[in-house]
């Protein structure tokens, strides 16, 4: 990957700090959530609500990372009385840390959804095995394109990604179709709105990867593919955890209740 | 052992950085796991929790300081427009983060297996100095060589270190095979993988070490040697954990149905 170049303006280079410090707060608060629920669940929903929060711990520790790096890679000044002028410093800015952060959290995305629907056991292990492999090799798979200058071999390695990245959706949109009618009334929206959510999401993260594909480049596209990033990770784990939880203490209550076998 | 030299590229210089963090994240993520699932356990199966965790936060603290060391080591920067040029900064890049690690680590894997497995109090008090000072001193006699340049030294140490290290290989293959007959059916399987998993992470151990013995040097050398540790590490810690979890989580459940005995 090219270092950066200069030619940032204050405006771009405040709007990329401050969607990684929104990151922080966003994940780190999650976080602290999803774990101070734990009480107020069943036995059964813990293991999801626990992976629900590792998601945005996770994330957490890499975006203090990647804000450390963005603010290392630069210099940022004003002369008295003139405005901010931003210079890049010559330290690198790391942006593998979002691939290392997805290759972990994504597949236990995946797996927390499955763990809150409470399918049998070899459904829950033979889905997770399949749909967790799937996601790890998406991100693996989209890693070699994004540090590429040459449009050509970015295309190339996005359609490969795109590959498991098709299965996956598919398995939500389709394949979870039976089990979602099995899941109690009072939470089946919520499943139903997770699946999507996840979709929809996800959705975004192959378009901000085509931001540099049709040539985009510059101060522009890098500013932009970080903000799209930051937002669509904190809808991807810390909005779609809300609803895991939001499952997870409706199924609870039912369980307490007498209305699904605990 | 020689300082490290000139003549990294950015891509390995940022390889060896991103397994070092992703181990981090790894480490760091399996300890919450493990810790926020002790309540999800019988007493019976707490310790071998706590352990798994302890492991993994020994581990976690160790990838901050090799981190931190490897990325003090070296001075990576870009001159305008230019690529990013990496060297070495003088400071040095310590290697021995590694084997005190693994001397604390390595025989308390083997504990919270021994543990997991609840054989007679007798048993496992046996098993547990057996193998732990076996694998203690296998960590021991792996060190002298490894800061060795001398080949044929290399190969001294490496070769004494084979020898505890064959006696836990073959106690773990053969030797636990009736201790593992008595486990409940539901996590006799789990069981077999964990002693499996650790033979097969283990041995991953001796052929990294092995990269410098065949004369291979230089940066190939040092990077392949940091990314097959952080991976093996992974494996051997926090996916072998997950396994221990699973087996205390299964005869947890078995001991509350009264299938098995508190």
């Amino acid at each position: 990957m090219a270092p950066l170049a200069d030619g940032f303006t204050y405006g771009q280079w405040s709007l990329v700090y401050n969607s990684l410090s929104f990151g922080i707060a966003g994940m780190g608060s999650a976080t602290i959530f999803f774990w101070l629920q734990l009480p107020n669940v069943t036995k059964s929903y813990r293991t999801a609500l626990i992976i629900t929060g590792l998601v945005t711990a996770i994330a957490t520790y890499h975006y203090v990372r990647i804000f450390n790096s963005w603010v290392d890679a630069f210099e940022v000044k004003n002369s008295k009385g003139g405005d901010y002028t931003v210079t890049v410093s010559g330290n690198p800015f790391n942006d593998a840390y979002r691939y290392v952060d997805w290759l972990l959290t994504v597949p236990l995305l995946l797996i927390e959804l499955i763990l809150v629907m409470k399918l049998p056991h070899e459904e829950t292990v033979a889905l997770g095995w399949k749909l967790g492999l799937a996601s790890a090799l998406m991100v693996a798979l989209g890693y070699p394109g994004e540090i590429q200058d040459d449009l050509s071999v970015r295309w190339f390695w996005w359609a490969l990604a795109m590959l498991p990245f098709c299965y996956v959706v598919m398995t939500l949109v389709g394949g979870l179709n039976e089990a979602t009618s099995k899941q109690p009334d009072s939470v089946k929206g919520l499943v139903v709105t997770a699946r999507y959510l996840t979709v929809i999401s996800w959705l975004t993260y192959p378009f901000v990867y085509i931001i540099k594909n049709i040539g985009l480049a510059g101060t522009d596209a890098t500013a932009y593919e970080q903000v799209g990033y930051s937002l669509a990770d904190v809808v991807a784990k810390a909005v779609f955890g809300v609803l895991i939880w939001a499952i997870a203490s409706g199924k609870s209550a039912e369980e307490e209740n007498g209305l699904i076998p605990k």
